[in-house]
């Protein structure tokens, strides 16, 4: 070993063993590999109609102040969040994506020793921050590709510090139903903090309303985390935040850099609060969306887990990797979930009727290709 | 204690004693507080003149792909610092702001038990990194308001894991010479991680040259860290970097979040460090300005500390605290340092020149005043 791989030494113990996340490809990096010039992407649940006009005027009229930092406390997004969800502003955590939230919840609350639940096919961050702060993760195997509630309670050790639960779950779109969760949520012991990753609730079914907010008033232990990255069209601009008692809010924002926001992201995010038609058409068009991929689904004789977010997971009944592969040859990227123990599926974010449309076609030929 | 606030013994023990850095206040705080309607903020150390156009040019030309999430890999950003500074790319780690790279170097290296050192008066985000992860800091008594190397040398012992060292010192303005700083990294053991936080060294005379990238071939334990928030003039956007062996960049890299730098951060940044035309004026408007507030210190009979970055602290003989209010009641935002144990000094930021000549003006009228 050289001098400068011991350096690989000084790093603590969950860092040596930690894997990053792997994003979606982008799409420049397909367009080096291959020299293609047109690529859809549908694979990272992003919309497919863009950012809002409210989200980009509100860039552009503070464009010119660029050179200031931030509001460092998120004044004005976190007053619009507290209006919109009758919350107070202290009970609001801003965070660089949800993501953030989900890393400085571990970070506020785990050391090695303690133990994390999350359920098998789960977001993939849970298993990373989790290793990142050196604690114990707990595995609950999945029932139908989601959340066995039954079984993670009975998980639940006085080690458990946190449990995180993906309502829609992201890859699979599983829902669990809200008397469900709520129930589970009580069961919990006080000492046991309960992260509920709303990220995709905005295109769950208007059947099957979201109360979650609710039960802050009953549940101190309870950070539910949303995101402006998926309906809101603000990926590129990174802003998530954790809803939570004072007390969580307070601990979380404790641990959260002075200037995780960036100025244009929190100019972007309030106005985006607003744009109630550009969230409309959103979730308008991922209605259509997903009828029209599993409609092909089904011309195609593929199966699919019915999903309540804007992505659907198709089961090959074969290994996925090379149709995936023969898709990017093709200029179409979707998601590969082997690393989420499902090497026969498939993600599919939904596109517009356009890139459905194409990507549907491209995988008829891939299917037959490999 | 109530229910709710039980949740605080659940916090990991240096979070239940960490008190969050302190930002500048932000000009809408003071518009909202006093009624204000013309504030000068010199707070900061921002860039008094505003982004550049070749940045700004970069933001327009994305904006329209704001629905995608960033390139996580950071490519086209760092291939442009690698060029610049004639590094590879596995060297450099892209941060939120170089505060994120200081974050992530704690995160990584330490755990409690382990010690860090840095030197009295020295930048306010060292003891918080190192309070987060619940490691020991070891401060060291400053010399002439700047960093005694030899006493920090003495200090470490075999549980010193990392060491910062600000050059240019924040908020003192002292510059160590290069000479001193590279015998002092070679003297450290290897266990021992030195950051050298280099925010501000664009505005360094080009008279005293900086070496400090060509260390990186030495010594795989140290990580330079830089910004676009200062001579660059992007503080809303937040960029650093980190430079380093690719071993401590591979390290650093696990532990960053996917999509730390949001994607006009990463574009505006990229063109930015093309924009020598900005830069050269930024780096003129600060001598200048450097001149005009210390011309005018000494004509109020009031003594500075001289400073190689773009603020001075200045030492009002008595405590800072009242002028500070003061100036606020008139509109301008200075930075009180007491917390940093300089309770009889101010930091100003160079600003414009109309802009330090009103800052001149009231605090000529604040030392009358109070």
């Amino acid at each position: 070993m050289n001098s400068a791989d011991k350096i690989y030494h000084l790093a603590i113990p969950g860092v040596q063993q930690l894997i990053p996340y792997k994003p979606g490809k982008p799409i420049e990096e397909l367009e080096r590999e291959f020299g293609l010039t047109r690529v859809i992407k549908l694979a990272s649940n992003e919309n497919p109609l863009g950012p809002g006009k409210k989200a980009l005027a509100a860039i552009q009229s503070i464009l010119k102040d660029m050179a200031l930092y931030p509001d460092g406390s998120g004044f004005g997004l976190k007053h619009a969040l507290a209006v919109k969800y009758a919350v107070e502003s202290d009970q609001i955590t801003l965070g660089n994506g949800s993501n953030e939230i989900l890393e400085l919840a571990a970070r506020a609350f785990l050391t090695p020793g303690l133990e994390v639940i999350f359920s098998q096919h789960a977001f993939a961050v849970y298993p990373i921050v989790t290793q990142a702060v050196g604690a114990t993760a707990v595995v609950v195997t999945a029932v139908k590709y989601g959340h066995d509630l039954e079984a993670m309670l009975e998980s639940v050790t006085e080690k458990t510090r946190i449990v995180f639960i993906a309502n829609p779950n992201n890859p699979t779109g599983t829902l669990l139903s809200q008397t469900a969760l709520e129930s589970f949520i009580s069961a919990l012991p006080e000492s046991c903090v309960c992260v509920l990753d709303e990220a995709y609730f905005e295109f769950v079914s208007s059947a099957e309303p979201i109360d979650s907010i609710d039960w802050l008033k009953t549940y101190p232990n309870l950070i539910i985390t949303r995101t402006f990255s998926k309906a809101y069209g603000l990926a590129g601009l990174r802003v998530g935040y954790g809803l939570s008692s004072p007390q969580i809010a307070d601990i979380l924002n404790r641990v959260r850099q002075p200037f995780n926001n960036n100025a244009l992201a929190l100019a972007a995010a309030e106005a985006a609060l607003t744009d109630s038609e550009h969230l409309q058409q959103t979730i308008a068009t991922n209605a259509r969306g997903m009828e029209q991929l599993t409609d092909g689904f089904k011309n195609l004789g593929l199966e699919w887990i019915p999903s309540a977010g804007n992505f659907v997971l198709v089961d090959l009944k074969r290994l996925a990797q090379p149709v995936y592969e023969a898709l990017l040859r093709k200029g179409v990227i979707v998601r590969p979930v082997a690393n989420y123990g499902l090497p026969n599926h498939l993600r599919i974010s939904i596109g517009t009727h356009e890139e459905n449309r194409l990507f549907l076609k491209a995988l008829t030929d891939s299917l037959q290709d490999v």
